[in-house]
């Protein structure tokens, strides 16, 4: 171990007041609370009808041991080792024979039934440290009867009282069903969710920001706060910087609001392609007027699926190849670069589909840029340089806010199974305040979901909240971005740091000031 | 500013002990130095005789004030400022009426008489903070008698009293050929030299290390800890990790040492590129069988220069077409990947050689090893994931070892100049030990040189210091390195740590231990 992970390991979280005494606080029904998509009732009649519930003060009985199972859904995100940990430090303090079993491998782990039971020791070493390597993760879905049967059988196999999901969107949809289908069955299995995603695009009204945003957006912020430096002392190179996140730009618009580069795209505004590589142009003609031959300039890996024109040319090569095109659509094809299109052509998903998100955007954007550049006649000189961010900052150690927020998700998921809840998943409030005074609840799933036609069949699932251009972020953004083109006022973040001040040490993410 | 930006400047560098005093200390002669190789004498016949001299206890009377120049040259490395910052305030403790001019943009705003006066309030604000934008930075060559008269000019024009250098290899050959000059000449301006780089290749017997490695490959290790910390959740990649450093491999080797990946190859042990594919290969089919489906593998940039037969290849190309080559080298060029082929007939420098430093290395390797594994019908999976990791590192804040180095070499070049030395680079011994025990020195740039024949003319340089194969880090990797294949003893060292036990804010290079 390095030395830091060995420091990390003695962080003491810190965590709600509401957490302080499991004993004295229970989760109770909310009669206010808003209803689920009535389209959804038929899909899930046993759990319809639930209520959202908040963490409030009550006495509790002594509880039976618990013997709950966890696993892990999807991409890493940092403080997720910290749910389990969370989880199962509560599950000891409310029943000290409760047993945590670790599902590995993601869903996949629970078809086939591979778990272990996580010990004090193993579990500890886990602490604060970043990745999910402690159980592994998978991206497989429970979608089939079979896989719901298999899944049930392990449930009863570990005679588990409870099943947490620490997932995305897709990993929550799941747990929802199988809360359904474990209800159905008579079997005693709930099921809790735990929003986890670096891409902030699982939220609602309830859930402010999923953990393991914050670690990774300071990550990229702290690279590209590297990169805006070197670009300003070299003066030499214009980085064009794609930043990981599926279709919402959540973390290309933190990363801005942290960096404060020359341009940041966000998918949800829906440029035409035409008008981003204009807009780049001009910046890099009126920079040169300023004798400034470098810049900063990020974009959102979901950015070509917002792009109109590019939405209608995939969705038809999709199904044809790129000489059946009709005239626009073939004409744009025609004037990507030969390696965009090759690669648009070539790597297909199992379905055939193209994949969006393997299109090279820095690239096809350089190579559009330079086109465009030489169509003006442009005198100055424009070297580019690409970088794609996303490894870097899925597993990297959580911040204190995201160590914070995983352990006391963890700590709720007990409290949600202890006091009888499935379908639910665990929802803090008040997060831009210090940990004590966060607000804490437990959502039906379906409270999250709406009905969905996708290839003509009906789909229940949780929608990706994309960035809202009428939120403060994006308007705090839209405010400053004019005078960051031109004038540069990069601001160098800098690496996570774990000691020292607050101030420093204990900062959430802007988005939620 | 951001928060760290502001903490930083209230940073007060470790100096040492000979530091803390000025008036108490003098550079002295030391008569047993080593001599400069003979050949230099022609080219260097007012500075051949010096000796190195080594800060001693003395009495210093009171000095003039003195004018000082200082310039950046080259690439970014972090400590740079520090070096500013340090001397400066040396220079103001020595004589509070001494001047500290910035020559702005490297090189080039010598020879064009770019320059500004250097406040207290304005260097302040660069204190223990990243990059070289307080004056900019650049590649020009001092070369023509033109650029030498100009350069001469500027000096004279500033009134200097002495010019800092603060460079890599050429840049300090540079200084070497300017101190020499300016006293064949008559000029006052002493130049001394500042061994920066965070390429870690210059190096000599009194000097272990150039300042910005250390910063830059804390950096590159948090991000490849991050990377592993991925792969090993995930199981999914192989993550190919490209090093920036031009030819010699300290990079890769201080961060094989820090993350410990499953493969790091070393240029200087010039393995031919079927052996490197093939180790490759080997390593994707062991892991296999323990089935494990991902790794992390580092590549020095300058691997490809090592490489034997590529080395002939890329010669024989850059005079003459593909087609002429001769048939070894024709197979193993048509071997190549096509993208590769592409790049390394377009991408040419400006004299029309093949930019070797361009070749997507980790893209090559990648595609020769599904190659290699297709023909071993490899049964498993291999999904490569390539990065380059360069201008991440070579603008962040600089580490406390850094910043402390960085601030005492500009000190101690404050004290070349008032102690008369010219055509000297600063140097420090003793580096692993805490910095009040830095042993400071100066040493004659041409004892750094030799005389090489390049293009069939005599050129004086500095030979960059490759990774000595015998040496203690080399020895301590490849001891280490076998257990690392196939066992996954990944380290997460995290981000540079600023606050808190020096026992993580004050680590040093592991190659200095």
């Amino acid at each position: 171990m390095s030395t830091l992970q060995k420091k990390r390991l003695s962080y003491q979280p810190a965590i709600p007041n509401s957490l302080k005494d499991l004993n004295a606080v229970q989760l109770q029904e909310q009669k206010e609370g808003r209803k689920p998509s009535e389209h959804l009732k038929k899909f899930f009649p046993k759990t319809f009808s639930q209520s959202p519930v908040l963490l409030s003060e009550g006495v509790v009985k002594q509880t039976r041991p618990l013997r709950i199972g966890a696993l892990f859904s999807g991409g890493m995100a940092s403080g997720g080792h910290n749910v389990l940990v969370g989880l199962f430090h509560a599950l000891k303090k409310i029943q000290s024979q409760s047993q945590l079993f670790g599902i590995l491998n993601g869903p996949k782990g629970l078809i086939e039934n591979q778990a272990k039971e996580l010990q004090e020791k193993e579990i500890g070493s886990y602490f604060n440290q970043g990745g999910f390597d402690c159980l592994g993760t998978g991206r497989t879905k429970i979608e089939t009867e079979e896989q719901f049967a298999s899944s049930l059988n392990t449930c009863k196999d570990l005679n588990l009282d409870g099943l947490v999901i620490i997932g995305g969107d897709d990993s929550n949809t799941n747990a929802a069903f199988l809360a359904e289908y474990f209800l159905q069955k008579g079997l005693k299995t709930q099921v809790v969710g735990v929003p986890k995603t670096i891409d902030g695009d699982l939220r609602s009204q309830d859930i402010e920001i999923s953990f393991g945003f914050d670690s990774a957006c300071k990550t990229y912020s702290e690279i590209i706060g590297n990169i805006a430096r070197d670009a300003i002392s070299a003066k030499k190179y214009y980085h064009f910087i794609k930043l990981m996140g599926r279709s919402a730009s959540h973390i290309a618009l933190e990363c801005a609001l942290a960096t404060h580069p020359n341009l940041a795209f966000i998918g949800e505004e829906k440029k035409s392609l035409n008008a981003i590589v204009e807009e780049i142009a001009t910046l890099i003609c009126e920079r040169f007027e300023k004798k400034k031959e470098y810049g900063v300039i990020l974009i959102p890996e979901g950015l070509i699926e917002f792009i109109p024109e590019m939405k209608t040319l995939i969705a038809l090569l999709n199904h044809s190849p790129p000489e059946n095109l009709p005239l626009p659509e073939k004409k744009l094809f025609d004037e990507l670069p030969k390696d965009i299109q090759k690669q648009i052509l070539i790597d297909r998903d199992p379905h055939g589909n193209i994949q969006v998100s393997q299109i090279d955007t820095e690239a096809l954007l350089i190579e559009l840029v330079k086109k465009e550049l030489k169509k003006r006649s442009f005198r100055g000189k424009f070297s580019a340089q690409g970088h794609f961010l996303g490894y870097e900052g899925r597993s990297c150690f959580p911040s204190n806010f995201d160590a914070n927020y995983g352990y006391s998700l963890g700590m709720l998921a007990a409290l949600c199974l202890r006091d009888g809840l499935t379908g639910v998943i665990c929802a803090m409030q008040n997060l831009h305040l210090p940990p004590k005074k966060w607000e804490l609840k437990a959502v039906p799933i379906l409270h999250l979901m709406h009905l969905e036609i996708r290839n003509g069949k009906e789909k229940c699932v949780i929608e990706k909240t994309l960035v809202d251009l009428t939120s403060k972020p994006f308007v705090l953004f839209s405010g400053k971005r004019n005078r960051w083109r031109l004038e540069d006022d990069y601001q160098y973040p800098g690496p996570i740091q774990f000691f020292g001040d607050s101030e420093i040490t204990d900062t959430v993410p802007i988005t939620l000031l």
